[in-house]
């Protein structure tokens, strides 16, 4: 059973799960290359379908699917299943003794997010896309419905520098019964604002942006992408609906998502037309599902590009160094 | 200028330093093969004397020495120098218009730890980590007495998952106006629990720690080595001194150094024994200058391996996943 250990003196909490040990790593040898070593003269990514276990015909290599998306002829193009690996149990089987630990409950799924063997989201269809974001909400709504978790999150790691363990383009869902701290942290920031300034503060941020101009990125179709004035990273970007919507995974019409494929596929094929090949951390964060009625949040998508590294001082201080200005980054993302 | 940029809905705190941008870096071509693309074929990582700034003869091509240490024959074994492209300015040349916004004003060096074309601390001698450790507490005390900082850090990057940009053996020291958040956070906790307590937070856990056993990797010579309980990465390890000691920068004593170098030597090559070719980040947290009277502090040396990749996970939610339970890891490196 994964444990979820909080270090009382420095605030920090970690899910301690060994089954993540047993993970095949398709990237094992380029990480081995980067901390000095060679890499294997066979590559690391494995390219054959027989080889992957997210690959269509090795279906029986992952447990059976809970959501499926098919194609006119009834062939599956997305399917929805359990991480084999979870970092989180599905219910505590025994309680934990030390003052500082508890069973980490919670869900844990991976989105594959097309039957055929391709490793970045850019190479979807904006339709395949469209699927991946009508699947989101469908398993977060079945998630919040459950009644045990009050937060969910959606993340895509692309790339092993972003934490990829396969390359097969897919996305995980995770369901916990408590906010994480760094979300609570901003939950309480802008409920805080909300109840101040009686407007949501992400709409608020929203028009100074827009209104500023240096640091947007596109600006259609009901949405806004643009690079935020804290870019953790260089050509971080964070897209938002400019209407004022709480929970993602409260919409439900065809057209929202239609359009919102279309804005996300644009902005990613800029960012790979930029930094080709970069490896990327993708981040659905809608409200969570705790918050008194959530009007203080407002779901966006974040893309954080790693190109630098997390280093030092970003360990040792939560401060993070970006060399690249995100009103240089937006204007080469204009341009791109 | 650098610019200290915070964003109020995260509270995170990004430095954008534009002028690391043209830092030199060895390891470009391993970090583009871990992005999918081929490593160059002469490999990363400058050997030759000719090509590394940090070697001996190459003085020139750095800044000055602010503080050397020698070898009997007035060769310098080890240099201080201003890092060339500082992630912090010396002093705000114009101030920044956003509210958000400050110029990022601090003190950034490199401790160049020997002269020869070394790559890993555990290549260093026991006598060449003891002058590196007389070298931190130096340069600490300078910039402590300087007046205008409140926080000093050590810190070092070793290999390209770690962060680091050259190969040849060397630390960081930056000293900051303010307390970065994640620091300001431990002290207050700390501070805290030394009111309520009425002794030193960090002594109680050496002795909870000593006690329990499982996670001890060393315990000799006044110091204690051991995986923290909630450790971020497999194989983290913790060194204090087992006497309450506040900051580093106040001990003077060569036998205080002496025993230091030894222990922290073993535990590295333990590390690296285990996982060879490790990189990790090394961090010595000494107590905040600006801290009441620093009784709440314990100084400590962290050392982080990068066995894992911070993915989408810990950026959304800052919860960090580790398949490693530092129980097992202490074990192992006890063995190792």
């Amino acid at each position: 059973m994964p444990e979820l250990r909080t270090d009382w003196l420095t605030g920090r909490t970690v899910l301690v799960a060994e089954n993540r040990a047993n993970r095949p790593n398709e990237f094992a040898d380029e990480l081995r290359s980067s901390n000095g070593e060679p890499a294997s003269a066979a590559g690391a990514i494995a390219s054959t379908v027989s080889d992957c276990p997210f690959c269509a015909g090795n279906e029986s290599r992952t447990p059976p699917a809970v959501y499926t998306a098919n194609d006119p002829s009834g062939r599956w193009r997305l399917r929805v299943v359990p991480n084999m690996y979870p970092a989180v149990g599905s219910e505590a089987d025994q309680p934990t003794v030390h003052p500082l630990a508890e069973p980490a409950v919670g869900a844990h799924e991976v989105i594959i997010e097309a039957a055929r063997h391709i490793d970045r989201m850019s190479l979807l269809s904006v339709t395949e896309l469209q699927d991946v974001f009508v699947a989101y909400a469908e398993r977060l709504r079945h998630w919040r419905s459950d009644g045990r978790f009050n937060y969910g999150l959606i993340f895509k790691n692309q790339g092993a520098r972003a934490g990829a363990s396969l390359a097969h383009v897919h996305s995980q869902l995770m369901a916990l019964p408590g906010i994480p701290p760094a979300v609570e942290r901003e939950l309480q920031r802008a409920e805080q604002d909300f109840a101040e300034q009686g407007s949501c503060a992400y709409c608020r941020l929203i028009a100074r942006e827009l209104s500023d101009g240096r640091r947007i990125v596109v600006d259609r179709d009901g949405y806004v992408a643009f690079c935020p004035f804290a870019s953790l990273q260089p050509c971080e970007v964070w897209l938002l609906p400019k209407a004022h919507e709480e929970a993602f995974e409260q919409m439900r019409s065809r057209e929202f998502f239609q359009r919102l494929a279309g804005v996300l596929h644009a902005v990613i094929r800029k960012l790979e037309s930029l930094v080709p090949g970069a490896a990327y951390n993708m981040l659905l964060r809608t409200a969570p599902w705790q918050s008194a009625d959530g009007s203080g949040w407002h779901w966006r998508i974040e893309l954080l590009p790693r190109l630098t590294s997390f280093a030092g001082l970003e360990l040792a201080t939560g401060v993070h160094i970006n060399p690249l200005p995100p009103e240089s980054a937006a204007g080469r993302l204009r341009d791109a």
